[in-house]
């Protein structure tokens, strides 16, 4: 079994990955010293296909656990539901020393740990992800939330989980378009940190996709959870350096904004957001051509859905501005200096660039 | 100025005690480093008290603060009014480098904090407590929160100001029935932990209600900031130790919850627990005759409502059973030992205890 860990001191906690971990995920949480009582979360899709082996693991484990259910989808990411939710652990008796599993991805991962932030003022919490993009991004790290009809992840908190159980056979299931958004933030991290994992990616990128070696996917999902680990061990609540993991998520937020988060996947639109990024980056003298070329061209294999013609330079610069990475003065960029190295840049100016990116959309990719 | 502090490592703050010092609150706020937005959050009857002050303070030190208005009363505890005010914060442009002010009491504190817990995964706060039982209580110690339908502060979360604020002249306008209330919870400072501080309030209790002299209140409040800070920068998370600021809530929150939250205040049904805590404790053999008579004694000066002959013992054993401080298995129960000595009691039995209460309240209270 391979393990990272996310040292944060008293909250430090391990990321476990191995084909079949799901069937053993009740003596896995049981070894990490968890209570007898558990409030699983997920949608519907993900517990008609995976609920019944987590319930009967964590039975054998003498773990008492109650499962809720919400309805698919970016809507359940709502006070709304987080409110349901509350009702739902309340009448069923659950207390501070009951915890909180999520099984399922970034939307119900995000949900489930807000729910676990602000139950009882915080009750523990235990990610096992199902998704290529909540295995290698967003089950690590502690960020949770919920959206405002005025925003997206607008309200929420940071609570890092107990434990992350990643099984790379739950991938099996997962649609090829949510494998290719998925593997964007793996892109990312090749991008941003690895100079060496962007050679495996070019390499083997359509291997990951196939899922055609498990054993090679386990060793791709350690290597992204290490990265993300080591950022945030460094910067757990984006004082700085946590903030590189936002590389191309600027526009790709912006993007996801103007088609009103329904056309894109999160994944698709920041594949988008990293190929600005990366020819901004060149743009601005940060990378040279060679290293812009290489990563271009990787970008380049992701199939993408076209940027709508409606999606014009002006509706993303106004998206750009309810970024809440934005603060007061000027906006935060992550941009490139090379494969694998980052520079934090503050900007006000690339209307230009943004036209670029739509126009090369259109023609090239 | 007097000057406690809460050592949380990097979220170590400091509470400043003083006469005059909400006029002095914007200067105070920026030696603090805070930035120059805010977003006040006030109830109805305090901004007609005391929002101009403060915010004419902010504009001198140059913090552009915005003003948001809630209804008075506990109803404001909600998610319905959470939301509210992240729409306001929203639309109001507030930023992560902007911070939340709560001025107010325990319920404004709780609500304000609970949105700068969650707003943007969470933003600095500063507490400017308006009762006497925020200033000593609440408003020190990150508890904040709202309530569920089912329960009061079922939701919330741990988030530290970044500066408490207080000013004993804003409790002149307090009306008398409040200032007992508070002064519930300086007893209790004294009961659990101050034998010396328990003396000084046996002479000087109805002085310090009667705010005969500032200085004096401004030391109390001090006494009790310093206590409160010294429990919580040792137990931050309600681990153990903090447990013990529980003392006499579990009967209190039991009275509060049959009487529907609307007949008692508080304060007042804490010292209704601390009267059953003090009593359970000597008849349990904990506690020697001579020092409950004191606590006792002491308890009796409090012009409490009486308890309503609808509360049955029944009732406050339901209640205690929802009680979130309670595990799986059984009741953490804080009892005393002496005056300001605690004892931690696990107890699944005291329905006794309840009945003598009622009867007891009803003969000789």
């Amino acid at each position: 079994m391979r393990e990272a860990r996310v040292s944060l001191g008293e909250r430090t906690y391990p990321i476990l990955i191995d084909s079949g971990l799901l069937e053993k995920a009740g003596p896995l949480i049981r070894k990490q010293g968890l209570p007898s009582r558990a409030a699983v979360i997920c949608d519907r899709t993900v517990s008609g296909l995976f609920s019944k082996m987590l319930m009967e693991s964590l039975r054998s484990a003498r773990i008492d656990a109650s499962l809720f259910t919400v309805p698919d989808g970016e809507n359940s990411k709502s006070l709304d539901q987080t409110e349901k939710l509350y009702t739902g652990l309340i009448k069923s008796g659950q207390k501070r020393d009951g915890f909180v599993i999520s099984l399922g991805g970034g939307v119900v991962g995000d949900l489930a740990g807000f729910v676990a932030a602000t139950y009882l003022r915080g009750v523990d919490f235990v990610q096992i992800p199902t998704t290529l993009l909540a295995q290698v991004d967003s089950s690590v790290g502690g960020k949770v939330g919920v959206n405002h009809p005025l925003g997206k992840n607008l309200i929420g908190s940071f609570h890092q989980p107990r434990l992350v159980i990643i099984d790379p056979l739950l991938l099996d299931t997962l649609p090829m378009r949510e494998r290719w958004a998925g593997a964007a933030e793996v892109l990312k991290y090749a991008l941003i940190q690895d100079r060496s994992f962007f050679g495996i990616l070019e390499k083997e990128l359509e291997d990951v996709i196939a899922l055609a070696d498990a054993d090679r996917v386990s060793d791709i999902l350690e290597i992204c959870c290490r990265i993300k680990a080591d950022v945030v061990q460094r910067d757990e609540r984006e004082g700085g350096l946590r903030r590189i993991l936002n590389f191309g998520h600027t526009v790709g937020h912006a993007l996801e904004s103007a088609t009103k988060f329904k056309y894109f996947r999160h994944g698709e639109a920041v594949a988008y957001g990293m190929a600005w990024a990366v020819q901004f980056s060149r743009d601005r003298g940060f990378m040279d051509q060679p290293q812009f070329n290489r990563a271009d061209a990787l970008l380049r294999r992701f199939p993408l859905p076209p940027i709508p013609e409606s999606v014009t330079a002006k509706s993303l610069i106004t998206g750009i501005g309810m970024d809440k990475k934005q603060t007061a003065a000027g906006l935060n960029l992550v941009l490139l200096k090379g494969i694998g190295k980052t520079v934090m840049v503050r900007m006000d100016d690339f209307g230009d660039s943004i036209e670029k990116l739509l126009n090369r959309q259109i023609i090239d990719l």
